[in-house]
């Protein structure tokens, strides 16, 4: 009889879910829409009943379900308190408890979404056949998911991995919205680099296809930049730079054996991973260097693959 | 009957040996002289002579030994093989399988001698009651140790918590032992402050009583700062800055409980956490805000404290 795990990433428009077998194969995946009405308090219930919607129809049953896990958006203590998730409108409770009550599943473990995402990508995806994982995620923001020896680095309240939030550049003189100054956020996500191209395009008179766009994103950037476009490279290298820079100071921390860049920005593709490392080899120490640096393979389902991996465990 | 368990600290000059109970008490302690002869070759034949020699004079049969902790000057893996050691003459080979043989001891585990230490400090010491520490130790260089749920945190290949090497100053042109420019070494450490001392007294013109003096060392400056001299307390706020700009990289990748400051520019006392906190608070994202900052407590003894902990967990 075979055994299956469920993966459930909440997120603030909705909620993807996955039913893996043991050996990190999808047996199905689909999503519902986050109720996020009268503080976010039908999520939980509305899981469970697609849950066993999902079961009865694939005539799965429970006894063969080993656990379940879940991925929310917000920072979450060992036991699966969650402080608080703005995005999904939660105060302060136990999401672990709750779920299992109203899942009648017993074995239920609770996760950071961005840290579990990294779990995933170390199981199935960018960083497989590794234990020691850095997880680097450009997206809006950028954020981040340590793994040590094959298990998510959560730190003492729960902020370990805010790598976004690393400083990066002791000159910068615009605030981040953490509202600190100089930090990799503010060059390395989608919304940075494409602020980064706006101050530059002011202040240099060279000629770049980036002046004819109507609409600046981070992926007409990179797009220019690998059509020879030379401020878009400028700019490529920036980020790059303080990308690689970031990658030195958290090498010198958990001497991880690779970095796998995930998000949105990283549908750049190769000329990211590549300038990344160029950068990263120049700022660290000869202890650390030689590091792999790959893409995320999973896309929007890595939350879910991490998810069902905390189980597994 | 009582059950005891040794911690073997080796390093470049004396072995430090301790027996300690399960509390953590010390119930003996002794050094004996490395003897780096033939490449290091006699060093564990050494301790295995010295730690029978000690139990015979109090009585202990080798049966209430749980077991020995050994700390080595050097990077090593996992099952205990070091990868060189030159300050003790070693190549590459299996020290725990060589000290097991050796001792007659079945449990015997080895760990990095910075990495043993700020466990020890975690355990007895300046990081008591805490189980996610980091340890940054001012000597004539700067290390460091890194603990996650009250264990060490090797990384891939040994080289976790070389935080010394995290580049702090992007402008810096002076070269580090390491080959990079800007580390944290060539600041926060003894001769770093020292060197940084000397740059500073021949660009200002300001008085200063470090001026006076034919011998200066890290000590020195930390005395006339407390006195009110201007000069060393702009040495001392510099040396502040960049631990201070440190500790919030390495707290963005672990997010720990406490950081304990230990070597021997710690000596210098309170003047020194209450200024790298001030300098880290700034320099930190809000969720890792309000760490501790404390002093090492165990001295050179914080080795043979982790060591003996490494086989009590």
């Amino acid at each position: 009889m075979s055994k299956y795990c469920l993966g459930v990433d909440i997120g603030g428009t909705t909620v993807k879910i996955g039913l893996f077998t043991k050996d990190g194969e999808v047996k199905d995946k689909w999503e519902i829409v986050t109720r996020k009405d009268e503080g976010g308090s039908f999520i939980l219930s509305d899981i469970a009943a697609s849950i066993d919607a999902e079961l009865k129809e694939l005539g799965i049953k429970k006894t063969d379900i080993i656990g379940m896990g879940m991925g929310v958006p917000g920072p979450i203590t060992a036991d699966g308190t969650v402080l608080k998730c703005v995005n999904l409108g939660w105060g302060i409770f136990n999401v672990a408890e709750e779920a299992k009550k109203l899942t009648a599943i017993s074995n239920v473990k609770v996760g950071n979404d961005a840290n579990v995402a990294a779990l995933g990508e170390m199981w199935q995806g960018g960083g497989k056949g590794h234990e020691n994982m850095v997880m680097i995620t450009l997206g809006t923001g950028v954020g981040g998911g340590i793994i040590v020896g094959g298990k998510i680095l959560t730190g003492s309240k729960g902020a370990a991995g805010e790598i976004g939030h690393i400083t990066v550049n002791y000159n910068e003189e615009d605030t981040c919205n953490c509202g600190k100054r100089g930090c990799l956020e503010q060059f390395a996500s989608a919304t940075g680099i494409v602020k980064e191209a706006k101050r530059l395009l002011l202040i240099s008179d060279k000629p770049s296809q980036l002046r004819d766009l109507q609409y600046l994103s981070a992926k007409e950037i990179f797009d220019a930049a690998k059509e020879g476009d030379e401020l878009a490279n400028q700019l490529v290298d920036e980020l790059a730079k303080y990308l690689g820079i970031a990658a030195s100071h958290i090498a010198a921390v958990v001497d991880p054996e690779v970095f796998v860049i995930g998000g949105g920005v990283s549908r750049a593709g190769e000329i990211l991973t590549t300038r990344i490392k160029q950068n990263y080899e120049k700022n660290v120490m000869f202890a650390l260097q030689n590091k792999a640096f790959t893409l995320a393979e999973l896309g929007n389902d890595a939350g879910i693959y991490g998810c069902a991996k905390m189980v597994l465990d």
